[in-house]
């Protein structure tokens, strides 16, 4: 058990999943951060939220936070008599830019701060992969949250539960990273898309070859990211629940700029060596309600102890 | 009319596709080569063909080198009153090593030597990978022989032909290449595997991280390469018709080597740091007439012009 008094905080990025071929492979970090705090107290359950999704979200053992808080704790081996958590976010909700593998990524580091500050030993890196994976089943979001920048992650199944690795790979330093948001969120676009259970040997092999390359375009020669960011086996089945993603998506990819949906959308994001994005496509966003500016690649999650919300 | 008395010739590297999750996608080549020297004559065609398969192979207008030089020829809008074509291979046939790749590139690139004789401009790395892939469909083996070391290949089939296209990855210095090529050619082997029309979603997914996680293990991570050589998409398909190959296979990795088919095989190869094989896997290579040697990353395919074949 824990004592009461303890501070655990973190600070973890957005993501974007799959990146068109790398289905539930490849990650990339993104540098737009939600902050967690938290406390332990004597008793009970307290769930403060600002920011994105404040007044949405449930204040109570359900909130994603505190569960991945308590799946630490239970990792670690670790009780505490009462907990507050205070989230303060600015990754948008349900738009495919990985705010659940925030809130559990950042759920699970916070605890690492509590840990350390009693002298416990945090959970590794390793650690948070698999733990946040399990959360949703796949590792690219989790493990681009955990490690920062690019990743590739790949899931073993031959056990139970399943294991969940990830490497990071560098991000090509002229490569700019261009996401267009939804302000809103679209009941189309979460309307869950089911994929084929089967894919043609033809469909595999060319997502097989493009995700080989989008690591050499990623790390090495962002001049084959058009080619490197085809995809066929998810890309394709989404457009008609996110017309406005797709038709931007295509916009972007006439002008030659490398776009895919982030996730399963509806945000999408371009990765260019260009400075800026074609007048066209910003007209096409903005009257479409994306919200589009310039990232760059996430740090890794970073945890503290004892002191408040990290800057 | 090229002018009778130019030689041209050149010397082209074995190599491996597939290695494991990159099906029609990655290709290494070895340091193995065949070479092939091409003489303008006056009038007519002779065929000489020392080494592996000599006194197999037809010696006419249908041997496959004879084809890429008429190929080469004719897409460099050139035409020959004669040709001579010697060819010295080293490079096994039907073993899963690449020798029809060899064949083709060797064939095309001694074209560029006449060419170059001739003051013609010389056919490209790429008008090489894009003849020679269209001879088989797939452009592994053919970008790895015309580019030396890894590649990734990728096809473009929006068009008629299809466009290939290929980039040469670094190989991590310290992963050692180990092949098994079986000394005689197996009729098992050699008959076709049909691979199914289609496959799950979900080992779609497997190869797409794999062969994504293959080329960070072999340029930046060798100690990821046994995840990073899995495959569910031939090779367990493959297995029955050589069985003395995915024993070989399985007794390489259950000694933690990532091992793979080479191509369609039966040839095996496993990429290991290691300094050497296991004395068990050695035993049964010998007891199942399997050479295994130690080779290096081949080098991409040169061409001369005027002389004998080059050393």
């Amino acid at each position: 058990m824990l004592p009461a008094g303890l501070l655990g905080s973190s600070v973890v990025a957005a993501s974007s999943a799959n990146l068109g071929p790398g289905f539930d492979s490849l990650g990339l970090a993104l540098s737009l951060y939600d902050e967690i705090a938290v406390e332990t107290t004597d008793s009970g359950l307290h769930v403060e939220v600002e920011g994105e999704s404040a007044g949405e979200l449930v204040l109570d053992a359900g909130h994603l936070v505190v569960r991945a808080v308590e799946r630490g704790l239970q990792a670690a081996g670790a009780s505490v008599p009462g907990l507050r958590v205070r989230c303060r976010n600015a990754i948008p909700h349900s738009r495919g830019v990985g705010s659940s593998a925030a809130a559990v990524v950042g759920g699970l580091a916070a605890v690492n701060g509590l840990l350390a500050q009693a002298g416990w030993t945090p959970l590794s890196h390793a650690d948070l992969i698999q733990l946040a994976s399990e959360f949703e089943g796949h590792p690219d979001n989790a493990a681009a949250a955990v490690l920062g920048g690019p990743v590739v992650s790949w899931t073993d199944v031959s056990g139970l539960p399943p294991k969940f690795s990830a490497v990071p790979v560098r991000l090509h330093p002229d490569i700019r990273l261009f996401p267009a948001i939804p302000e809103q969120r679209s009941s189309t676009a979460e309307a869950r898309v089911l994929l084929p259970a089967q894919v043609s040997h033809q469909d595999a092999r060319f997502n097989v070859s493009r995700a080989a390359l989008l690591v050499v375009a990623l790390t090495e020669r962002p001049d084959l990211l058009m080619a490197a960011t085809e995809d066929v086996l998810h890309q394709p089945q989404r457009a008609h629940a996110m017309p406005a993603s797709a038709e931007y998506l295509r916009l972007l990819r006439r002008y030659d700029m490398a776009a895919v949906l982030s996730g399963a959308g509806p945000t999408v994001i371009a990765l260019s060596t260009a400075a800026e994005l074609p007048a066209e496509a910003l007209e096409y966003a903005a009257a479409n309600g994306f919200a589009v500016s310039e990232m760059t690649a996430g740090e890794g999650v970073r945890w503290s102890s004892g002191t408040a919300v990290p800057s």
